[in-house]
């Protein structure tokens, strides 16, 4: 057994049998591996942003890791963005990264870079592989670190000499990492201040955000007076009809400021203190008012569902859902954020997973949707555009029967739209709406706050018309079929019909 | 002045005056200082590896910077794999990126990432602005390092604040760094060499392969019995009626190895020794025999020219550019490499700028084309692939009225397409010619280097034919006018039209 079947023997014996690649030269055994030892299900990328990303969206459906397969330095700086992604999102993959054989190295070929450089930045654990010998023991650790909780990136980086060398060892599987339960200290603190009487926030993140702990938590909102949020930016939220509601903090600091003022206290569950997405001049960085006590409940690597039955039983507090929200009524005429919001909420499929990087037109998402089917909505973690289409095309691979549904900006599909042919070839459930402004519009904001209006120069930087994309042609030219609308009857019409094919579909939303 | 006003006044004072960008929040500023500020021209890229390799492409052929702008770790992640080809073709560049407020870094915002990490494993100087009465100062460094013989990438990183606050100073034009001049003893090494009257051959990289020290080196070559070759990428050659000819190593380890069988003496101007592009069992890392002596007369940093001229006179050689070379023949019929190699040869048009990222296909372009009309001709340096689009959106900024041809392998374009879009926004003069095999052709080789013929898996992860590729649609989705053509003549036909046509063209050659 070479230093390759060990590897993928292991992976196997761990439970990763999804590998998303993009294989190059040194990779070539480990792809013959592949051929030799069935089981593994292969999906290629045409660039690695979209593999890196797919992983991501995998986790975030399955709760266990993929590997992805890299060539080099070179190929794994390609997929750094939604690796990025994925290590705010804490979620779980097993990066390999083929590169020069040990002894070349000293060569420097053209190849040749410092791919633990760039891999340390968004990996919680990264080795470079030594011996035949020892890659099926790194491989499990690698397979355990990325399941550390909740979840992390682990990079293992494999020399090729160390796939095609004989003296392979499978590796044993090691045991799952348990998350941290909180501490007693820590539940008083939290409790006291639920006790107070004085005006407190509970922040939810991470799996604090799935439907039975988001339902304790707004069971305990409803015994104590506090109110409840989640992050800005969320893996994976469990919502719709028969979920309890939860709105997010806003992303503008001024309305993140507003929705926090005359807080006392801000309980953390899961999540970070709300910080501004970016800084600007005079205005804070933090969201809470300076007089706010911050409690740390549970970090996102506590064992979060625990922590709030804890919390519960101690205040008496039972799951709720509240009533059943409104139905959302289609809406037709011209497309508008609200009146987009209301259709899609309308017609968004039983379980459907929604990915969002809908950027500046999906403000008016996530209140409208309460109200929908239940659906899972996953968002643009760590605001590393080109997320969306290799996130939906992970997702589907790891929640097959559900459509994804995912909502895209068109600045940021350009990005990673190369996953778009991996959709088709996998024939995917994916419904991709490309949200059309022609523009960076989120920059136009931007720029407003800087205190002036665009010149030419920056006109030009945040214009996406000259020339036009034309989506229909880019979808089809990778095997997707698409169509485009300018009308939200006519959205409606197209998105019911893509929902109910099957394979991916693509619609050009003109905004 | 506030820090973004004085950088774009000190990039302009140092003779920057090309920007490609890919803007964020975090780099309004630098916008709104260029809305202010004449004289920048500014070239928007749809994803940051177009961004970089257009950078590369425009340094190629003005041998002087233009500057990037990138958005925060991850954009800068994202243009990291062209930074390498870069790095490897020795481009200068001045990178720059934007990033949080210095302030703001310890709230861990979502896309605060490591900056400078992932910057410093492309770059030979990297540094972080830390107040704006230092931009100015830190940009003239930039400028100076992005040019130290010959070139590197230079990456500036500019907190946002650096950028909003005032008391900005202009930087002062630093000295041009010189390139070094060879010494004696190396000089006198490598006479020696060649009036030993043993086989010696003299390997030029970097300019040496510039038309003027390149006939210079076929003087030599002449005079003495002395054989020369270039390295197997390189990032410009002058080539075609009236040069020197000169061919490459070879990329195939057997064929390298037998190209310099019985080699006593290796001269290197301006090149490394050559090396296996990456280790394969039972196959050398180094090309020249154990035996053969290398002698570095010039390293890359060197005056390539000078120490050229100085081995010429010391010789008594003069500038040889041969006979004038035959004449290629446009060729008939199906699409062979040869007969390609031939047509194009025969239809390039007079000073055309090659841009070669034909990888599998287009082993058969150099001696075929030694007969063109004077050319240069930019090669894929790094490995990274996705390098070839936009490296002929850079070179066509960079060289105005120069008709560019970039030949491009099908697999290698996906990685970066998105650079079409900026080809027809700026109206660029490019024809690229997509090579449609289909397929990451070259790993099937590699993979049958393993000793195995592909099973399923592998045969997946090499096919892109599930589903198609349509460049046609793909050209036309972002502005680019196309056409498909499966035979030598009809390709002949629209090679000839596009390059007559003002704008970019896209043939999409089925091979």
């Amino acid at each position: 057994m070479n230093g390759a079947e060990s590897l993928v023997h292991t992976l196997l014996a761990c439970g990763v049998d999804t590998c998303f690649s993009n294989p190059g030269t040194s990779e070539m055994h480990f792809v013959a591996a592949l051929d030799r030892i069935p089981g593994m299900r292969c999906i290629l990328g045409l660039q690695e942003n979209t593999v890196t990303g797919a992983a991501d969206g995998y986790w975030r459906m399955q709760d266990r890791p993929a590997c992805t397969l890299l060539h080099c330095g070179p190929g794994l700086a390609n997929g750094l963005g939604n690796l990025h992604n994925a290590r705010r999102a804490r979620s779980g993959i097993v990066n390999l990264v083929g590169d020069q054989a040990t002894y070349h190295r000293i060569l420097d070929a053209p190849l040749t870079a410092d791919t633990e450089g760039f891999a340390r930045g968004v990996s919680a654990w990264t080795r470079t592989a030594a011996h035949a010998a020892d890659v099926g023991a790194d491989c499990a650790v690698a397979v355990q670190a990325a399941q550390a909780a909740p979840g992390a990136v682990a990079t293992l980086i494999l020399p090729s000499d160390t796939c095609w060398d004989e003296g392979g060892v499978v590796g044993a599987r090691l045991p799952m990492p348990r998350a941290a339960t909180v501490s007693q200290e820590a539940l008083d603190a939290a409790l006291a201040a639920l006790r107070s009487g004085e005006p407190t926030l509970l922040l939810l993140g991470g799996m604090a955000l799935r439907a039975g702990p988001l339902a304790l938590a707004a069971g305990i909102v409803d015994r104590t007076g506090a109110r409840m949020l989640s992050q800005v930016s969320n893996a994976r939220m469990e919502r719709g009809q028969g979920r309890a509601s939860i709105e997010r903090v806003p992303y503008p600091v001024d309305q993140a400021v507003a929705a926090l003022a005359g807080l006392k206290h801000l309980i953390l569950i899961g999540a970070t203190a709300p910080v501004g997405f970016f800084a600007y001049p005079n205005k804070p960085g933090r969201m809470q008012p300076a007089d706010c006590a911050v409690h740390v409940l549970a970090r996102p690597e506590h064992d979060l569902a625990d922590a709030i039955e804890r919390l519960a039983a101690a205040l008496g507090a039972t799951p709720s859902t509240g009533a059943p929200k409104p139905l959302a009524e289609r809406v037709r005429g011209a497309v508008t954020p609200e009146g987009f919001a209301q259709t899609l909420a309308a017609l968004l499929p039983d379980g459907a997973i929604v990915v969002d990087e809908s950027v500046s037109f999906g403000r008016a998402l996530s209140p409208a949707t309460q109200g929908a089917a239940p659906h899972d909505w996953l968002q643009l973690t760590g605001g590393a555009i080109g997320n969306g289409i290799p996130l939906a095309t992970g997702a589907a691979v790891g929640a097959p029967g559900r459509r994804v549904v995912n909502l895209q900006a068109d600045g940021s599909a350009m990005y990673s739209l190369q996953g778009l042919w991996t959709q088709a070839r996998e024939k995917l459930d994916v419904t991709t709406v490309i949200l059309s402004n022609r523009s960076y519009a989120i920059l136009m904001g931007e720029y407003r706050g800087v205190g002036a209006n665009p010149g030419r120069t920056a006109l030009d930087m945040m214009d996406l018309a000259n020339p036009e994309l034309d989506w229909r042609l880019l979808a089809n030219g990778m095997g997707v079929e698409a169509a485009r609308v300018d009308t939200l009857e006519a959205f409606a019409d197209v998105f019911q019909q893509a929902n109910g094919r099957s394979g991916p579909f693509l619609i050009e939303l003109v905004i």
